[in-house]
């Protein structure tokens, strides 16, 4: 394996030097070109998207009516197949309740695993889907690897696109003493849909879920500036580097298979347009966004966000949040115009605007756009 | 090209490593002398000045009167081409409306993208410029490269000293696919007056912009501490790196052309006199300075700050600002005395102090001081 | 000696570079494990504890009851022969008094200095030491170097199980021009009972103590986040190189008894579960903790915390605080489930999550896990 | 001359990496000592102090009572002959003036202008040092270069045992157009009394100070914490770097004159007990301290503090405070004891402390204890 720089932190003990993405900025090189002229169309396998969007697969913000309009946006919206949709008849009241909770003050955890206690249904699973299919977008669900087997028939009969399998550490080589684990491998070989799976925090494990023969791998274990991953479990990935690295191993394994392309999709505080165009100028072909998108006034939860991870019975990570006002709808958040200065809105005409002062025409060019360290972030 | 410090940000990815100027200090050598020794004269083309500064384009600073009073203290007011002078026959109604908004708060993005929705007027550009022009100042205006080529015979047809073609990222060479981009260089070579380019961002585009006959490269993208051009384009310059690697591209193009002297103009959070030095120390032949002429009370929006950045109607970055209090004439912020300690006022006295703190006599001279990296700001 | 990485302030005058817990993390490598597969088990001389937890000797959180408490959740509590439980018959009302000056501000230094005034009773210690046996747990208490001499007999007398000895900074060469000082090397080789030393900042100090015939060291000087040895004694020593290095000296002095292993027990800021996963992953056998522990609500300071340093007559250091609420009871707060994902709950059971989810069986493997350093704190 | 670390911030341009104080500590080496084993002793010339304390001449610390009751704990006290006492016959109206002024903000730096506008009375000066000496101290004034031939005359006739020759930057090569400079050298030559000169802010200057002939010279250029000298004049003197570089200087120097020891004073934002022990640590003999002295109960401006600087003419550098209330008489905020942990008293019974857990008896010794770069400051 290639290596980066290292530190000897103590005596013969070594740590690897990470970048974070706001460490991280794009320095215009010498051409500059028309925003009219540059495309940010991102495809995998054979879905084409306008914009380089997956969506955190968070309830705060994806519900079936926010995928569809997401797809029409020219993204991929991901509903979470264990999340409040598939729990839930109507999920409604649940979201109500928890607005209510968050009025003045972050809902509390607390709260967030009772309703999460509830168990999912297989059955709203296929329906969610048939939901979003009706409408004609490219639909994609999230399942954990632990019950990818389980869920994963009613999902695929339900006819979904893609099927993401996402955890907040995963790996293709899950050891356990008790019955037998998800061999990815043979799971993805067996499906007729192609496979996001992640997240991956290495060169190593984003290797070796390549070789599972997933389309996609998710890079990063953090969903949003609210995780607390550092601080509970005090694993964290810088993701900068995380990126370039799984982007180095996206060049070795289109080597050793000549010629089979898996995209890397950075996911980890994701929250600016600025954080959009860095983590594509590392190397991702596509970003994982969830909680910008909580001030779109489609938001489902009405500006409150959390990820699903803070709901987790016995060691909840990651944060939830009071609300935050609409800042327009989602095209607007996504698309532009924007009528504030903070980043937060017109996402991705920012990114085409960054490539065209940048010189780039699409964005697997822009992967190569010069990066500069330091330097003050706003 | 000469190479920097590298980082290898992840496997085969790398960044070069920048330092912003507020890292960047300045070490007084080991001799001193008298303040009254001490010249800051600075001479572009055939223009001479008292002080090496050249004021930001912001309307929020420079209004023909200002423009005035800067040449008067010895330095170059630029007046704004495309900004609320040359939009409105009688701008003062416009500035009220702003100030008013900004009394207790920054005043909204959508109210400075609604004011500058008005079209320019190119009889009001040539109106504005015989008013500086029958003050007997030097004049200057700033047109963007994009209506360069039209508002430019307006500008040269009142009698224009210098011209200053400024966006936030500029190049030599713009491609578009819709009809012909600015030739820089042969628009330059048809010119009468000389012209000061920019912004650009690294050696590369600053030599480039040097070759197109350019008497002044600006350096820097953001113009004041409230830009966002970081969390919206994810485009950051650190500015000591920049103005050195300008230098540098200075240094190239004087040899390649056996003579030819191309002025770099720092841009980019000078807004106390502490930066002013550093930008000057760092290789600057003088700076652009923007935000700190608010507290003059001669600036028309009344303390009040925005940069014409912040007003654009799809993609704003930037931001604005509550007034401050007047803390004095503009002649005593640019010149003194003091009466506060900040780094505020007195911008070129202070200059003139470390100078001779540091044994340098003239601001040639001064770029070579000895510089040091690291240690608390204040 | 071997030598890390130095860097050269002055000339010819160096530093070494050392790594604070929380600039070092843990990263996922390609593995995975269920959770139920893994252990956290660890054993000193003859004792096994199912977690890898040895407390503060700090009055604020450790009474005989909780020592009793933390002994059967399955770790090591440590009383402090030195403090309130063997000053006083009956403490309650000195607890009483503190909690009550603590309600809204922390209680002053002065009057910990003053109910620290009260001279220690050996017959007390032999009391505490009874009430904790009685219980079935494995007893320790802490001495100073400076009292070890006076108090030991009454602590071995009544059939302690580990000794103690802590001071902020101990070496195993004490020099004095008064009397004869404490030789730990012929004290420990008389003693029936193993001794656990500390604590010490570097990798002579680890190594002179190990040759003492200690059975565990204590690495780092500072017992949580409100101490205050940095600003009174310029003193600080970064966690994780301090732990690294001793970790070193570990495996020399293992080499050097061919097979003596000496236990790395790291005391400084360990208030996550997340820090206590960086401490054991720069090589550490067992964390000190105490801080953390005053959420539970057998606290016997109910919430308010000070270390035993910030009572010294002459020179405190270290502070006091005001109480937080109870976060659960003690086995809560150690083994969980956590309600709030702040990482101050469940503290033990991140750890053996941490350790699934980069794929380690036991302690002694996870210290070789990956680290980074960099990337932006929780 | 020798080299530290440099970095390249742009195409040939360097600059050298300097440390400042906080980024340095000290590490605990192998062997401890007993506190009472410990000498803080210190000898300039023929006088000889019991704690390494020279004040700074600031009014709002130092006036004829407290410069005695300096001496009489041990150290030394700076009056300065440019200052109150020696502008007014009774100043205590205008300390009531600002300490009224300062009672709710920190007084207005015009204030300090006018008071300071009053000129200096050469009479008064050798009234203060008259009753100095009366007391039996070591007495010692501080006058500016650009008045010491004026006022050299007054000071010396009056009976002064040490003078000190300081500004914020000093050389020994001052160019003046203006009639002739104060050479140091024929000036320190043919004096009586040994002379302290700085500030001097790298190794080559405080070489050539030396080699003027000063006993000793000052490192550092900025007095306190609120300073203002980075803001103003771009001017950052990281002093764990400085005084490394002087140290450096001073056994140049020794070399070269076989055997002449010049002193090398710290003198920078120490402020606490903590910043005095990494100076000497660095390798400086003494330290400068100001700031902290006044929260003494006998301080002049009761706790109010500025510093000479600040009181400029036409460029006041550094700010003013609102008073802190009184933390306890000189003594004890020399000596201790302390009632507070935050390293603001009991400042040289800490230091004394520090030597002993690092194993050191004497300040020479002491200067060699190992450092360590960061970590977390308190």
């Amino acid at each position: 394996m290639p290596s980066r720089d290292t530190v000897e932190i103590g005596l013969n003990r070594f740590a690897r030097r990470g970048y974070d993405l706001d460490e991280v900025s794009i320095v215009p090189s010498r051409r500059t070109r028309d925003v009219d002229d540059v495309s940010t169309a991102w495809q995998i396998d054979a879905f084409r998207f306008e914009i380089p969007l997956v969506t955190s697969p968070s309830d705060a913000v994806v519900s079936p009516a926010t995928a569809i309009a997401v797809g029409q946006a020219g993204g991929l919206g991901v509903l979470n197949a264990e999340g409040l949709w598939t729990r839930y008849d109507d999920p409604l009241p649940v979201y109500r309740q928890l607005r209510d909770a968050a009025a003045e003050a972050p809902p509390p955890i607390a709260l967030l695993q009772q309703v999460y206690a509830e168990p999912v249904k297989p059955d709203l699973i296929s329906a969610r889907i048939k939901e979003m299919r009706d409408a004609g977008v490219t639909t994609a669900v999230r399942v954990s690897p632990q019950h990818t087997e389980l869920l994963a028939p009613s999902v695929l009969a339900a006819g979904v696109d893609l099927l993401v399998i996402q955890g907040t550490i995963v790996s293709a080589e899950h050891v356990t003493t008790q019955g037998s684990a998800l061999n990815l491998k043979s799971f993805i070989a067996d499906l007729d849909v192609p496979v996001i799976v992640g997240g991956a925090a290495n060169y190593q494990t984003a290797l070796h879920l390549m070789r599972t023969g997933a389309a996609g791998v998710i890079v990063g274990v953090g969903a949003d500036s609210f995780s607390t991953g550092d601080a509970v479990m005090g694993v964290r990935v810088p993701l900068a580097s995380a990126i370039a690295d799984a982007a180095a191993a996206r060049r070795d394994y289109l080597d050793e298979t000549g010629g089979r392309y898996v995209h890397v999709i950075a996911n980890g505080r994701i929250e600016t347009s600025g954080a959009i165009a860095r983590a594509l100028a590392c190397g991702a072909d596509a970003v994982q966004v969830g909680e910008p998108l909580r001030a779109a006034k489609e938001a489902p939860a009405g500006g409150v966000w959390w990820d699903s991870v803070a709901a987790h019975p016995r060691l909840p990570r990651g944060g939830t949040s009071a609300p935050v006002p609409a800042a327009g709808s989602l095209e607007q958040v996504l698309l532009g115009p924007a009528e504030t200065s903070d980043g937060r809105t017109n996402l991705f005409g920012a990114l085409r605007r960054t490539m065209a002062k940048t010189g780039y025409r699409d964005l697997k060019e822009f992967q190569r756009v010069d990066l500069v360290i330091g330097g003050r972030p706003d």
